[in-house]
């Protein structure tokens, strides 16, 4: 008899026949309000099940596509530098195996060790960055490795003009003022980001979407919500504007399930999750 | 002294002079995914007094009009054919001494008790549907008699080309596939609506509303809540341009109150089906 | 050692260099259907450290603003008058002290303890008044002094044509009917907002924000919600047409953090409380 | 056709007929801490099909006994003292046409509404007070009316000696000094109440049982939760050591539905009903 | 890389190695009240990484045992009948291989499925049932197949005097009265459980626990909560004394994690089957 | 006027006047499973005002004792190590002073920063260990510094059988193993207690207490919640017995806020804190 696989739905493939490769990484540990969000990717597998595997918005199914969803890593909460070393090791097997990485967090700092693993396989990295705060603090709480410093952080790495963020409405006047200088900051919506394609088309770029750029209404289930966000139709519409860019690895971060009471953060992300498997699929 | 005598706000009235009976079916047992929907009817009489009886929309008043609440049938949950059994006898009732039913569920599937009474009495009989789901699989969970599969039984009931879907959002590509062929399908909004009249204006017409139409940011308490769907307003101004068709029945389906635990979900399907009731029977 | 000082971020300022006080009425004694607005104002401070003191929207900082946090008043919860001449002497003090307040509710019937004493100070006061409900009974439940009638009880204070609502969507056929010839009722939105700089630019206006204006789906822990209201956003852009307007006090009421399990409406009120603190404060 | 008729199971008989009426008093004006009392008669209607009609403690059958549910009075929620009247008078045309009348509350103030019909009819009155807190103050809040007040308020109409309190846990100094030499205080439990029957058998009886007696953890659902309560099945012990007593009301106050979560409270209320229902009821 | 596998902790073995089988069973199509007995068996995989593998009680560690998870079986919710076939289909295979099944419900329907597996494998079964209902009823809402009826049902296949009841706390007159002719019943709690041994000490003994026999205060989350339960200690001494006894398989029916909002419950039940696989698991 | 003051009922003392300071240590940044605890010193705050400052135990009143409440430290979540230094800091002033400080956590870890500064004052301390979990392992997924380690490194700065450990029930069985030959371990309750005095009664001892001791059905918002725990009466009556004991510092840990919905978990510890102040206030 078989054990009990489980996996997110239409994602029950072999890694080796598998293209695209999700997985979570289940670490919140410098959470500063409401924590939670290390319970996502186990969460989304579970309440899965009650989508479609089929996307009425792109006529495409995940059973069409070759999925390996590899579980959760085992992350440190009271270690950081461990817990984003861990990140950057798979996520290093995963580029090296020729795989295209969807993880899963987490907190937004999740995102540093996927861009550390990136930016050695692809050194002229960009990154698109969907988010309601712009994170772009140099220390928070005395701390250099926090959710609010994680693109300062990847800046490091990337350096200017390299960081294109989306729906920023929450910051501190230093870091807002500081961006202004060294990322490109469109606040509130998404507006300009269809001419994203004349200026990055070629390059790799790596998209983090921290899920709280949505609406509260319609993702409540979140550490940090921000009354005047966008919707899940403009998200979407956002994420098809990208179709045509050079897009080499994803993250979705910061659904916190225990703020979720109704359950309907967790249903919108693994929808979400759906559409941007079955677009940066199709053609795999 | 009077018994507790427990109605929906305004709706108060004898039967024998009331052209509006309402009257809950509050069955689930097939939902597969997350139940509750049994609880829609009762939860909604004892909530119905946190809305007023008067429309600002409308400028009508449930006092107006002459309304009959039926309370709730006696549905085993265990036994699917004779739960349907049992609501097509009672509509059936109903329709024998004139009455204008307006059926609270429950899961979707109660439809097909309702729409089962309906085809005997109007063998023409059309059906708009609204909903974010197609309904239309032949089984599921190799089962015919099922929430998913509810649309689907009432085709074979009333025929092709006589049922009009609106804001379908979800469904696995078969059931589209099949669907295009045999009903009227407009995905995601309610473009086309007010283009029914010239279709069916004369047809009788049962209208059944899956409140999962409506946005989860709105509408968070129910079975399988799913992104990107109507708000309430653009409901409502759907249902106003179904006024001038020969409507002969309605329901509003699949509201589970344990999904909602701020109370709004309830709280706009009580105000929604105060519109309804006036709408329908301001000429009654 | 310094004591526990609890206040809304960035409001810890003392009393004598403010301009603005801010403070709790944490009364719901007269609420008929959900209570639990008394512990908006102490929840609010408490969840208020979830956002910036900066807003992106204004590019200012609550650090830039004096501002004093005065706590919550003792209010008695079964005696309605006592509570209202508590709330009324309290703000009579910041007035004559030419402080700038700013009431949290509690229940809307607080309001009346305010306008009490800003008619005394301001004779000519005008009121704005933001809400999803008239409130403009005589009597509810056989009582003069009611969250349903505050309004009424405001126009007797105020008089004829003093009184501008915006966004009503529900009261009872008489109150509306009466409103018609009272009050200037602007039903289910802002429009035509922009156009009362002509006609009360330099009277003094108090404005009362119900927070059920805004949509159940942003905003579900209140009283009574009421689907169909407005946006944050759009609240926002209406607050913004009144910078002009001779503004010399504002409530917000109607919060109740009971109703309110995923926490978003309270993260708004705080957003909301900063917008406002910092429009109004920014001159002072 | 018949109405919804909505009572407590197994209590759907006419008035006429029956001995013992029920009736929910749905007023929580007072309540100082958390509400929510107010939802409790109803709430107790909707669970009790949750409970079997038949006890196997007494083996006896509610379908055996005649008991009317008169539903929940309309109590104005702003105004206590009318409240208390209301409550008064329709006891006061309860026991002048021979009933046994079991109020649920609401808070516990509404004993005093009963107590207050009481004493006219039976000038010797007792009381035995189950709860976790005195409620002998004189004032509270500045109020005399209060849920904290309330057993001071009846004392004043029944005199030294004829009150006698079990299980208290909870009080502020001074009432509890106080009540040494006004009436019978048993902290803690149950301890001595089989000597009841000693000293005051024939006298008549009025039993008010406020929930909170119980310990938290199996009647979390109330306003001010004790821990170190008792257990129902210490609870129902002591009820039946009072059968021979000659008990002539019964209050049963303080479930508080909001803070019922998973409805155990409601679900132990509904039972602990139904033994009060079948051992006062079983000779009537 | 490997695929996600989903245990309950410790249970991480290979079928063929196990002589413990643990399944889930998620139907819950026949319960009348509180449904979501259907997600116990997966939220327990879940939560059981909360508790440690070892137990202080019995000094056993589930890392010394072999215990095979097959995760849940597909079983259609509205259709009771197919769903009892494929448990008792799939319990036939495990005895076939010479397994020890533990199976998690589900609601106690289930059961039926299991039994009619164990009689063909042990003519001469036995049952002992811990519960605090009774499930003696012929019929149940008119039907055969219920949670209510199930102890009938089995009381059909394996005869008189062969079900041991204990804990029974709750039931309709007439199956209590049914039950002292035809099984044995012992009310409340767990007296005469140590005198079982004389009586079946050979036979072979099917152990169904109803989790709702333990007090709602401990495990609030079931369908039907019943006030003055057993504790968790109670049931864990109860169950040392059945070490003797010739058990070959065990079921854990009715939790339900939709009324355990602070997860107790759940974290119980794992505590529970933690302690059932070790006690039988031991020796094997 | 004056600022708002938020201290623990009872507890608004100067810092100078009062031998006894509470404070809040809100970090749980290696909470493996559960979050919450960083919310539990506010919390307790804000709900402090649901209790009495009289206990009707002890005959004694909070009013009459001086407590200075200190707040909330600022610890860094995602820096265990500045954390812990955090809190030896503030404590070691404290005790510079001649304070007595009660601590509120927070996670168990926090024990840790406390008995690093106790120690240096009095080099002969003892630990006494309220817990359900033993903490005594080395490492916890590779972690040196735990809430599962706390104890061990607490033995490595005080030394062999200098930790008394009572209510143990969960634990790895290497933990449990190794703690037999270094520290008094008393599984599952509190048995041997009273004979402590004999054995350290003028020892300099740190009580710590992890409310997770209790049972859940009583205290269900903690991290980690152990079926069959210690009652709140047990508890009371253990520390009752620790009167005599030359106790110098105390702290209570490991309530979650999140996971108490119900609010008894909260109202308890408050309840205990009260209790904790007055018996070792009462002489001071």
């Amino acid at each position: 008899m078989n054990k009990n696989i489980h996996t997110f739905i239409g994602c029950d493939d072999e890694y080796e026949e598998s293209k695209i490769v999700i997985f979570g990484a289940p670490f919140d540990g410098t959470t500063s309000y409401r924590p939670g969000a290390r319970f996502a990717p186990s969460h989304m597998r579970n309440e899965s099940y009650g989508i479609e595997s089929y996307s009425p918005y792109l006529d495409l199914d995940l059973e069409d596509i070759k999925v390996f969803d590899g579980g959760d890593l085992e992350l440190s909460l009271g270690n950081t530098k461990k817990a984003l070393n861990t990140i950057k090791n798979y996520i290093d097997r995963l580029l090296k195996d020729g795989k295209f990485p969807i993880m899963i967090g987490g907190e937004h700092l999740v995102t540093l060790g996927a861009v550390s693993a990136f930016i050695n396989h692809y050194p002229n990295l960009h990154i698109i960055h969907f988010d309601a705060h712009a994170d772009l603090r140099d220390t928070y709480m005395g701390e250099k490795l926090s959710h609010a410093t994680v693109m300062r952080r990847c800046w490091e790495l990337v350096g200017d003009n390299r960081i294109f963020q989306f729906g920023i409405r929450s910051g501190d006047r230093e870091e807002l003022y500081w961006g202004k200088d060294h990322v490109f900051i469109n606040k509130f919506n998404f507006a300009g980001i269809e001419r994203l394609g004349g200026r990055i088309k070629d390059s790799p770029i790596y998209l983090t979407i921290d899920l709280d750029i949505i609406d509260p209404s319609e993702f409540p289930g979140t550490g940090t919500p921000e009354a005047g966000g966008v919707t899940f139709k403009e998200l979407l519409e956002a994420i098809w504007k990208l179709d045509s860019l050079n897009i080499v690895g994803i993250d979705m971060v910061e659904l916190s399930p225990i703020y979720d009471p109704s359950g309907i953060s967790t249903a919108l992300a693994c929808k979400l999750l759906r559409e941007v498997i079955l677009q940066w699929g199709k053609g795999k």
